[in-house]
């Protein structure tokens, strides 16, 4: 239990060390710990050497874990005087970062970190891994020193788990979960690598969508046909996987493969509510790629289509003559990659064999079907209902002045599915990148605002956490 | 009119000339009229003069015709005794000829020609051009040569149009045909191109079909994008496509653009009764390349399919990320090639504009559609009722023994096309060319049968027409 005066003192120290700690994320930031080049493996190690001897110094038990790749920082806060009634959090980031290639546009060296001012004002820290995830990361990992500082302790029990592999597919890391489970398993999951719903209002991500990518091959003939004296009587691979493909939706924009909905739950009234209030339009979301007009299901939201609601997509196809002129080919086979996006409650093994079926059984004769399972991730979700949620919007709240938008993020953070699979944790996801922040382009920056409100937006968190 | 005498002598004199028929089918066969490959040129002109200095020598009016490409032969029988009611034809043939890579597989060289035996006992003609064109024209000239010896004149009046360009396309024919309609347009035309039903069926091929061929391209967003932050909402090109041309089939097999069967005419009852004699089956006809059951509209007879109804077919399709694994993205356009067989009473533009009406009409918001024509000729067909026709398969039951089989052909002649819409004419396609005889590839060959009962054929089936 945190008392009001003592927040208000972390919060003091936090905006009294902004200089100090800026000093520190700089010293990070001139790590280049490019995980994705294997010339940068010694800076991976230095950075993972980094965060262990700064957690270490503000008290943790930290140490490098290695694996396979590139290490892992594994730290737990030591003799906490939290009361058993606070959750124990594990927070998760990653201390690599993208290429920085094309170099020649950046406007200053990538790992020489620099403040900034943009035209209308705003201070902004330019380096790779400035938003992503460093700074991000060190929001958390301020917030933490403050605590210690002020009040000698965490207000509640945390471990670190700060990855190296994130910006290259987090490879070792599921196995490190799994291995680590004791270990890693609390009662809430953190993780800062999110964004702002914009420059003024916070938000928590409480859901992503997973994915499901399979690639189907059709077969038909044992070689190309003349479409002169085959055309009508041999099957053509191409109108197969179109017929079939093509009539994975309905007229409603719902998918048809039996049972692909089975686990879909609506979104809470309240939820639901505060998603119909966000500002989200085809006009500011779909008009900057040239769209109109939502595709998905016609009775949902915008905001539900692409962040709560499970999809199918044809994301590639590729069959017969497709060069210059005409070619009257009826082709031996074809071949499609398709992806689902898939929300909390759905089982991505059953969706799988569920549209492996729905292509079988709509499979003509002399047409075969080979498929090639590609990526498999489930979709999670907090419940709306969720006290921690409460108590990060709370805290949200009282930092930035408006209430905390709620919404799923339509993409998949694996480790995030492997949280909720493997250590059957929820995560709450809080960030404080911007829409301008450049993360994975040249010049990437992170908001001197974002890092200071954000070291502040976890003291709060943190606080309320442990109330 | 011939008398049964005269034909008599005309065939016994067809007989005693082969050896020297084979001579001068060997001149012609020697010289490698090659006309894709521009360094053969001189060569096509070599061949061009053989053919019209061949015709000149047996009483033709004959003229070698320049194109912007390879020249024509044109030639014109001169001072006929034929009766006014004997219909006046127009021979079709070409002189060039395939390329012969890889020349390697080819047992001796392809301008040496040579004559051998195979295994069973058959005697064969050797060399490219054997029987694509060059031996199946010189069986329609050895049996003009044999009238011209017996009898002193045709039978009836004779236009020979040899042309130069066959093998790489037809480029200039049109025009040619276009702009020299008044010499070209006769009574009927013969065509000496096809083949046998079997090595001891003869066949009068009495449709060919058209063929339309477009190429259409959706587009949706300004780029790609990503099926995390997009997808459910942004319209996939490739979702599009699939849903059109997926369904442009029923499930009874039949196309089911609006219109796409105008014109389309059953096949006279006694047509269809020899078609269903036929042995051909599925086992025959589809096993060969790795299929067994027709594909095409369920109620129609597999002959039927393949070549008097009309087909639609996607012969590429291409779109998003075909590559190895995944990437999740939703492609901003797609592609495809379609084409469609089109049989006589179809109008090809009218095919087109209801095949892009189809497309427009079915597109969702955001999706556009633009189109390229490939391909265009229209399906042919000769009467089942006509007097040449029958006389045709009179002449060839009296060389074979056996009544000639009459069907259509899958297939594109584009020429035979513009034969019946720019010169309002139907054609006669005899040819004596068997399933074996390699045609286009290494060690081409003409059963020297085929060349000389082939001569005897067209002997016969002149006298008959000239009845």
């Amino acid at each position: 239990m945190i008392s009001a005066q003592q927040l208000r003192a972390v919060l003091a120290r936090i905006d009294a060390d902004l200089e100090q700690s800026l000093a520190r994320l700089f010293d990070f930031l001139r790590i280049p710990s490019i995980s994705t080049d294997a010339a940068y493996k010694e800076h991976c190690v230095s950075a993972a050497k980094f965060v262990a001897a700064d957690l270490a110094g503000i008290g943790f038990d930290a140490s490098i874990r290695p694996t396979p790749g590139h290490p892992v920082v594994l730290a737990k806060s030591k003799n906490e005087a939290a009361q058993s009634s606070a959750p124990r959090v594990l927070f998760y980031g990653h201390y690599d970062v993208q290429p920085v290639d094309p170099l020649e546009l950046w406007d200053t060296p990538p790992f020489a970190p620099r403040i900034a001012e943009l035209p209308d004002g705003r201070k902004i820290i330019v380096a790779r891994g400035a938003c992503d995830d460093k700074g991000q990361v060190m929001t958390f990992i301020e917030a933490c020193r403050a605590f210690k500082a002020v009040t000698g302790a965490l207000p509640l029990p945390v471990t670190m788990l700060i990855e190296g592999e994130e910006e290259s597919g987090s490879q070792h890391l599921p196995a490190f979960v799994r291995e680590h489970a004791r270990e890693l398993k609390q009662d809430l999951a953190l993780v800062c690598d999110t964004s702002m719903w914009d420059p003024s209002t916070p938000m928590v991500t409480t859901s992503l969508r997973g994915l499901l990518y399979e690639e189907v091959r059709i077969a038909c003939a044992d070689r190309d046909l003349h479409s002169g004296l085959f055309g009508g009587a041999a099957q053509n691979p191409l109108r197969v996987l179109a017929g079939i493909l093509g009539n994975m939706h309905d007229g409603r924009g719902r998918v048809t493969i039996p049972g692909f909905y089975d686990g879909v739950k609506d979104p809470a009234p309240a939820m639901r509510q505060e998603l119909s209030r966000l500002d989200l339009t085809p006009e500011n979301f779909l008009g900057p790629v040239g769209l109109k007009v939502p595709a998905g299901e016609k009775d949902r939201l915008l905001i539900e289509q692409i962040a709560t609601r499970p999809t199918a997509e044809i994301n590639g196809m590729l069959g017969g003559y497709t060069g210059e002129g005409s070619k009257t080919v009826i082709p031996a086979k074809a071949m499609a990659k398709v992806s689902f996006r898939l929300v909390a409650g759905q089982d991505p093994e059953r969706v799988r064999a569920n549209f492996r079926e729905f292509v079988r059984e709509r499979l003509p004769p002399d047409a075969k079907a080979e498929f090639t399972a590609l990526a498999e991730a489930a979709g999670i979700e907090i419940p709306f209902d969720s006290a921690a949620l409460a108590k990060a919007r709370a805290g949200l709240l009282e930092e930035w002045g408006k209430p905390a938008v709620t919404v799923g993020e339509g993409g998949t953070i694996p480790i995030v599915s492997d949280f909720k699979r493997v250590l059957d944790m929820d995560t709450i996801m809080v960030g404080f990148a911007l829409d301008d922040d450049r993360v994975h382009s040249p010049n990437e920056k992170y908001d001197l605002r974002s890092f200071h409100k954000g070291t502040r937006s976890w003291a709060r968190i943190l606080a309320a956490l442990a109330a």
